[in-house]
């Protein structure tokens, strides 16, 4: 099964298109999780226990592991999802980006090390730097286009020929990119418009939408904006507000909560749009 | 000492503006260290024993330790680096780019878990994915700006306000992200009408110059466009060219011949140019 079909049917099966951004900081961890030997672990397991009923798929930032010296327990998580919810797939959002020889590597590092459903790349060098997560077919390949973080418009929003650069993007992926019908497009929620404005140019791409919760996006203007004619094709991102919802020992039960009340607020919009 | 004062130091002392990609590739690595524990960090060890006098600076790419799960061994070859040659610098090869909470674990990876003394890093994502590395004020920041790949211009070269996107990479980082003059730019061998475009756009930035060798840039026509009015400015990086120069058991000794070759040729340029 390819990871856009498990998705689809991850997403049916909990009526969901929440995924729970995986990204532990041991600042933030309960210390019932941090006395552990592997508290990255030990905290991802019980948010994937209580969230799994709830979510289209999660979505590991590799860097909170890289940072901390953590590899094996964002090994030991990724597995542990394949294991506990074998429907849901997972993203590893590592955001890479390099020449073809060496792009080959960040492939293998994404979908043999680390198991990955799918992952994300940074389109800046262009086709060559991309082909390589494109040729698995059965991978998703989730490409930055619009960023949700305050700067993105530095270069993003750099109008060559009429458009800005991220619609170049876009375009692009649609046109071109997509010969393996596995890629989709990364979009924050922070910039409603240009969501919408997107799913008008490619009607057909998935788009995984961070920026909700903690960095400000509105989700009603999210789900209106994004979906697509039959209310799906957005993934909505939430990290820190699932996560750390609590930060006691009841840290689970809290994320749970979280995941159940955000599924079915998006819920809420797209039913009322359709 | 900065990134950049220790970089000088070592091109002045080796009279050298060489970098040495330290890329392994298990499929090319000589029976001799394949079958050692630790074949990566035995293959650098040697490589770096034989061509520390020739080099500026030393960059290995993260992705050929990540995609083979050697992470260890990039920790190692830094480490050794430190010790053997302490005064040439590493550059983490990385490409990061993330929103800011995320960019500082990856500053975390590069500079504290690896001990790398500079980074590169990508600028699609704007300013504050790349601060949290520009905040570390001792440590090289190079930026991606006009890349070395085939590909490299399918949004490059996109034009906007009369200029193309690499160059509005290079005037942003020349007038705002260099505030703690710890910026510089990767600009690829393969390109070098843009390299000397750039080199009188920022006649005071550093470029690392990927790309000669296998990749196929020229040589003398990137020194010269390349290097500023004191015969500077430019990291000529060569990885297979060095690396796998020889790939029977006298590896080292071909590496060491290949890096002194280089730095000859470089240098052969440069006092005929000044």
């Amino acid at each position: 099964m390819t990871f856009w079909e498990k998705l689809e049917q991850a997403a049916r099966r909990n009526r969901s298109l929440v995924c729970v951004g995986l990204d532990p900081f041991m600042g933030k961890l309960p210390d019932c999780v941090k006395e552990t030997d592997r508290p990255f672990f030990e905290f991802n397991r019980q948010i994937i226990d209580a969230t799994c009923d709830w979510v289209c798929c999660y979505k590991p930032q590799a860097a909170y592991y890289a940072g901390a010296d953590r590899d094996n327990e964002l090994k030991m998580t990724i597995e542990y999802i394949h294991e506990r919810a074998p429907e849901v797939p997972v993203i590893l959002d590592v955001k890479r980006g390099d020449i073809g020889s060496t792009a080959e590597q960040y492939a293998a590092e994404a979908f043999e090390r680390y198991a990955a459903d799918a992952v994300t790349v940074n389109p800046y060098m262009g086709f060559d730097a991309v082909k390589p997560f494109l040729d698995h077919a059965d991978k998703g390949v989730i490409i930055l286009c619009r960023t949700s973080n305050p700067h993105s418009g530095d270069f993003q929003n750099l109008v060559a020929d009429g458009v800005p650069l991220y619609e170049h993007v876009a375009r692009r992926v649609r046109d071109e990119w997509n010969y393996n019908r596995n890629a989709a497009l990364v979009v924050g929620a922070t910039y409603p418009e240009e969501l919408s404005r997107l799913r008008s140019i490619c009607p057909d791409l998935w788009f995984l939408v961070p920026g909700v919760g903690a960095q400000g996006g509105d989700l009603e203007k999210v789900v209106i904006s994004g979906c697509n004619s039959a209310g799906n094709g957005i993934i909505v991102n939430s990290s820190r507000g699932i996560i750390f919802a609590d930060r006691s020992e009841k840290f689970a039960v809290a994320a749970g909560e979280a995941a159940a009340k955000l599924r079915d607020q998006i819920n809420s919009f797209r039913f009322r749009q359709s």
